[in-house]
């Protein structure tokens, strides 16, 4: 939770006056969230696009603004979480089946920040991959993904049958062991018709990554 | 009129009995389901799995029995329509906005056939390409969009504002002026966070094209 907290009020310290800030999702977004509330309080002035009902409601309820994607097409920084990040700032994101929001949110930014603690370092990406399909699609892209590795679909608490995202569609977890070229396999998930997006960020969408940890935070850029 | 008919009957051809069938959308597949529909009734035992409400509805109210990916994961042919055909076999689909669904068909079928009329070849691609987008992403995409040509936000009649899909979606028309390579330009675009699918169904995909003109019909393949 410290290596959390730390992460959060490094990234704190990169929203400026006047930005148009996206926000990520997950545990670490939400200390995030709640600082940079407690930031706008004292006078701050921010817009935030969120990327997910989470944040949403989250930023909302403390009184942050929020705006959206038809608003603005670009957004001067992102801050956001990842599930596992690798030596080269390859990430996996999806664990809360908001990566798709949450990428395009990083897209849309001129500086992406990843905030993480120390357990979500990895040599090399060998976490679970969340994949959104379309559920039109579903047993076709399974089919189609169980040629690189172990294919689940998700399922949850709350409601029967799979999870549905906030775009409408399921999630496959993919075992893909250890993956040795991030922005190649993110190329062939996201080429097969079905597919909305894939739980990888490569590097090349990812500006700083902070590390928190219990005595501070490290940045790798 | 007759060149499409000209088209779906040669099509009809190449169904056999105990196929699973991908039925794409538009108004040459409508004739070529109405003439599948006859066979049916004359004892041809198929199962169609269709790409839009349209096909779907028009399948299962002339009697011909429907199924999906949750069933099947493979599909034995598809036949399918296009809005343009180059000389490579690359197409243009998204007239009818179920180009998603389409190539979700075809991907997931052994051998798709693409049935049109001597009015939609071109010996090179230059129609607009239709690419349907997460409502969430719109201005982020747009601008992304843009850097290749105009793009324009999809309105129809039926409903205020923009057209959405069957999948909940909007779609982005966009003028590329000529496509010199069709491939490179549809994985460019199916990269763009945001976009869930592109209007270019390239050559590799595309196993059979028939031309039906009013003396009859030329395949390519």
């Amino acid at each position: 939770m410290i290596g959390k907290i730390n992460a959060a009020k490094a990234a704190l310290e990169l929203v400026k006056d006047g930005m148009i800030v996206g926000l990520g999702s997950g545990s670490t977004v939400e200390i995030f969230i709640e600082m940079l509330a407690e930031k706008v309080k004292n006078g701050l002035e921010v817009v935030c696009v969120p990327s997910s009902y989470q944040s949403h409601m989250l930023a909302a309820s403390l009184g942050i603004k929020v705006s959206d994607l038809f608003t603005y097409n670009e957004l001067d920084i992102c801050v956001d979480g990842a599930d596992q990040v690798d030596r080269e700032m390859n990430c996996i994101k999806g664990k809360g089946a908001a990566m798709t929001r949450e990428k395009i949110v990083a897209a849309a930014s001129r500086k992406v920040v990843i905030i993480v603690d120390e357990s979500k370092l990895s040599e090399k990406l060998n976490a679970k991959v969340p994949v959104e399909i379309l559920p039109f699609s579903y047993k076709f892209v399974l089919k189609e993904l169980e040629r690189f590795g172990k294919v689940e679909l998700r399922r949850g608490t709350g409601k029967l049958g799979p999870v549905v995202t906030d775009n409408g569609n399921f999630i496959l977890d993919c075992d893909f062991g250890v993956i040795e070229d991030a922005e190649e396999l993110e190329t062939s998930i996201k080429l097969i018709p079905g597919v909305v997006e894939c739980g990888i960020l490569p590097s090349k969408m990812v500006d700083v990554v902070i590390v928190g940890s219990s005595s501070g935070f490290e940045i790798q850029s």
